[in-house]
């Protein structure tokens, strides 16, 4: 941390500050410029709230210095963290792109069949969709719950695709664990410190999506929540941001994808159908996410777009996602890896 | 909902977006334009995701007409809601400011009496203070819990402040109820539907915080979810949205008021402590937050901010509170109102 | 400047820094933590992109510690500027309310006559209106030019109201002295450093907006050009950022305003017809901005907005301004001032 | 447009709404929904501010429908513009990917020479290098001017590259265009509509740069400027937004690329370098924007980063732009083109 005096501060100002950072445990460096004095206080101390020293007399701002994650971080852990999903125990976060694609809610057994086909045959590894939706409105479909889980367990037998379905609370932790491989944490509950205890205690890998203005180190304290509990198989998933942009539903910075790559061992997956929100920006996106390098995508695909209960804008069809598959392959291969 | 067709649509494209819009219950109204054709869908079906109709061939945008939520909206209901609160039951909404303050976090004992009475003498007539937290970082103080809430319902006894505690999962909710009178749902909570449902079930008011980044529908469905679980009485309070301005914790745009007031009965308060993050931009935001037409304040306060375990860089002291509240006092009968 | 040294940094790395930033002119000051290792760089060089050190091996980040700005700053001037404007010699910046009205564009003589009349009827000091129009598209009016700069003065003789209008080129900044009191650069123009430069010779007090997405250092340093050109005239206008909000044009972030005041001398109006965009939410947020402790408003009236050839949405009717004017007195005078 | 009447408006408020649309030209259509009217308004009138109508009793909102440029949209020209740049007549926005590159500002002889023969050899059809630097700080180096108009001049001598540069003011228009091939409008002059209009005289091609924070129909608006002063030759590149986010210097939405490529025949060129603000950034955002389908690069390329004059940190190595080159190759033939 490094504390900046404003100009004028007296000696007994500066003294002021080295006690108080004496007492958070840490010690202090006392740098005198020509303008003004910087006080740097030395030691690895995250839990304190050193903001309050910005309440003292004459400082005029108080910087941080380390990143306030630990077991998220490249600095704890080098090598790049696979995380095996599914019955085909698949690597996310290896040479091999992991495409995980399928409807936003599970809807019947012929949509959700039929949807698990296509992906099987594009080449997917994994299907998704939703049987607990989180709403934005009291008044929208909620999902089929628990019948949706069972329609997804089938549709796993059948194909062989590890599931990926999000959880909303902590009461159906258990059961969302019974019937699918990966349970989703969205954007709206990534701050849903319960719940990432909860699928932190859980034995079945994390999806853990990017809140939806959050910074990358709310992020990677997220994700540090769910490992301090118990489980280290955390995937990140950049879904967007929420900025003036109107054109899209959020605006995606693949840019994170490399810039976590820096700070942290855990894979990295995009969402390109949230992160624009309309079906012909997802192609493009997800060429660009694979060329950014990102691990793998998620993709919401739908064999009726134009009938789907939930986010049928941003949802492609079969036939775009086989077409797409083709290209991201050769994408990958540019930059060194397989799809 | 407005859907615009893309120049050069046939008849054949146009037919099928009518067709669309029947099966969705609602009425279509064609109009042909010189150079584009617009089909008005008419009839109050907020529950279907019409967005799906933008993937039909030819469609270019598809554009709400209503307001999402019906039970928060002026629309339902006219006259503007009070909302009482406390052993005093002080009404929130009327001509009468209320001002809520305390720390950011129960600490212990004296400090919750120590705070508690300096707002009962600066006139508040409520008393803020976090016994369980959400806090960004798994390593830092998560709250005293139901030590912090009996803390608090002592200070109650004896000041007879009304108590607002954060409520951060289902499972505390009856908890928290038992010994506080208002549930406050914090901005990352206010999309967890469990959580608002829950509290919707609860026989306390609710002070609903807006979510980080949330738009003003977001927010006014977040107070659906709620009244419509059969908790009417919900207070909104504005605490400032992520921007790129960095000499703030959060931007806190308060014209959010006013333009809340048009929309919605509920009563809406303002939390500059967290809207500026900086205690020196928290008195000239109070007096704005009033003028702008706001029914009361949350404020935090510490009686020593330099080693507050939380918040401390946005705390006030006592002293600070009780010279702005002269200056409230003012400004309120300015406009009409009383402090 | 801090040079946060990644953690694993040789001596070799560390050495290589401290060369770099002898080469800048600065001092180093080498801090060994626990984790890794901190350069502090002291001495005033404001000129050098010291960003350049982030490509050297192993630095983490680079850090700036002083304001970029001087002229403008309080630790250069300490007292609070006062900038007189029109011919009654308004000083903007002192006790008093400075309240600047009119319509967004001059459209003909009876208008702009009409409107100045019912501005200084209210207690208005100045006289706002564009003669020269930036308008996002080519297609839109774009001013009267000089016909309107002769309608402004001719105001002016009648009304004794300082003339305010916004300048677009360097060529027409000599014209534009010539008729009125003050030059005001517009939010698209904050960083057109021609024209900062171009005013910053002229004899007339500018009013610098803020630009559409500026930080509070681009716009101090905006307001260094003009001073640094000779200029120190400057009054500084909050006119609103671009953020995700909807249901205004800007979001109009009020703690810009004693967030200025912390760092510089130089008076700091506020317009909210820009900073919000709705004639419905002008009112409560000049009430806001005078709480706030602005210097003055600078506000869009038209008497016929319906019909406005520009701006109409957030222009408020004289009759509106008048009422205002009477709650902006109380306020004011709740804290200290007049109007 | 459609206008949007608030619940409970009259027949009268209606007929006064019909009688200002009519007195805009246009032609009304009044639907009569249950819960509203809508009235829309029919009819090509660009110019006119159509937000005056919101003033209008019982109004709650105007929605516009039409995009408001004509000339650079798919509407008016449905083929692709490619654009042909330098001595080799290059053309920008056909199958091969353009690559320009070269340091933010020309310093010297030896620098800008050795920087474009190093573009050269990586297969770069452009050298892009700053002779009037608009800088955000008065302090800052602000360019050779017309003697790194000579160095650029000579630099193409050498290479045949393409030279890119940018022109701030219109006085240096003609300078500009004597020197070099390509007009560059950075993103703080997006929305100067003097230079705008200037460069939509000359008889060079446009490199017209995103404003900070503008919106794509802000951009096309400013393109619209140029074309329809006589210049059609006009390549948009996207440089980022601003938001909250702070591991960059701005966000780079590459959505932006199919966007704009479904609503403008204009090319779209991508700046990694001051779209991230880091060079470890620049490689995978480059390949990011090929993969999405942007018709080249401009890129910030540097013998020296750690001593350049401006922009060192987001300033690749010649030796990385090599290796780059051969990746962006195999990308650019995975989706149909060629690097």
């Amino acid at each position: 941390m490094i504390v900046v005096m404003k100009p004028g501060a007296s000696e007994e100002d500066i003294q002021h500050v080295v006690q108080l950072v004496q007492e958070y445990g840490l010690k202090e460096n006392v740098i005198r410029g020509t303008d003004r004095t910087v006080i740097a206080a030395i030691g690895d101390k995250r839990s304190v709230d050193k903001g309050a020293i910005e309440n003292a007399p004459m400082v005029e701002k108080v910087m941080p210095i380390l990143a306030p994650y630990k077991m998220a971080s490249t600095e704890v852990k080098k090598e790049r963290s696979q995380i095996k999903i599914g019955p085909k125990q698949f690597p996310v976060g290896g040479r091999k792109i992991a495409m995980i694609a399928g409807p936003c809610a599970v809807e019947n057994e012929d949509q959700i069949f039929r949807i698990a086909e296509a992906v099987r045959q594009a080449g997917g590894i994994g299907l998704r969709g939703g049987a607990y939706k989180p709403r934005t409105s009291p008044y929208s479909f909620q999902g089929l719950q628990e019948e949706g889980l069972k329609l997804l367990a089938e549709a796993r037998k059948r194909t062989d695709l590890a599931i990926v379905t999000e959880v909303i609370s902590v009461e159906t932790v258990d059961q969302v664990c019974e019937y699918t491989d990966v349970l989703q944490i969205g954007a709206r509950n990534m701050q849903h410190y319960a719940l990432l205890e909860a699928v932190g205690k859980a034995d079945k890998p994390v999806l853990l999506k990017r809140g939806l203005s959050s910074t990358l180190d709310e992020w990677l304290l997220a994700a540090e929540y769910i490992i301090n509990a118990g489980n280290p198989n955390v995937i990140l998933c950049e879904r967007g941001i929420r900025t003036y942009e109107d054109y899209v539903r959020n605006t995606l910075p693949l840019a994170a994808v490399p810039a976590l790559q820096a700070r942290t061992h855990l894979p990295v997956l995009v969402d390109p159908s949230h992160g624009t929100g309309h079906a012909y920006l997802v192609p493009p996106m997800c060429r660009a996410a694979i060329a950014a390098g990102a691990d793998g995508l998620i993709v919401e695909c739908h064999n009726d777009p134009e009938h789907a209960l939930s986010d049928g804008a941003q949802s492609i069809t079969p036939q775009a996602l086989l077409t797409l598959m083709g290209k991201l392959k050769r994408i990958a291969e540019a930059i060194g890896k397989e799809a």
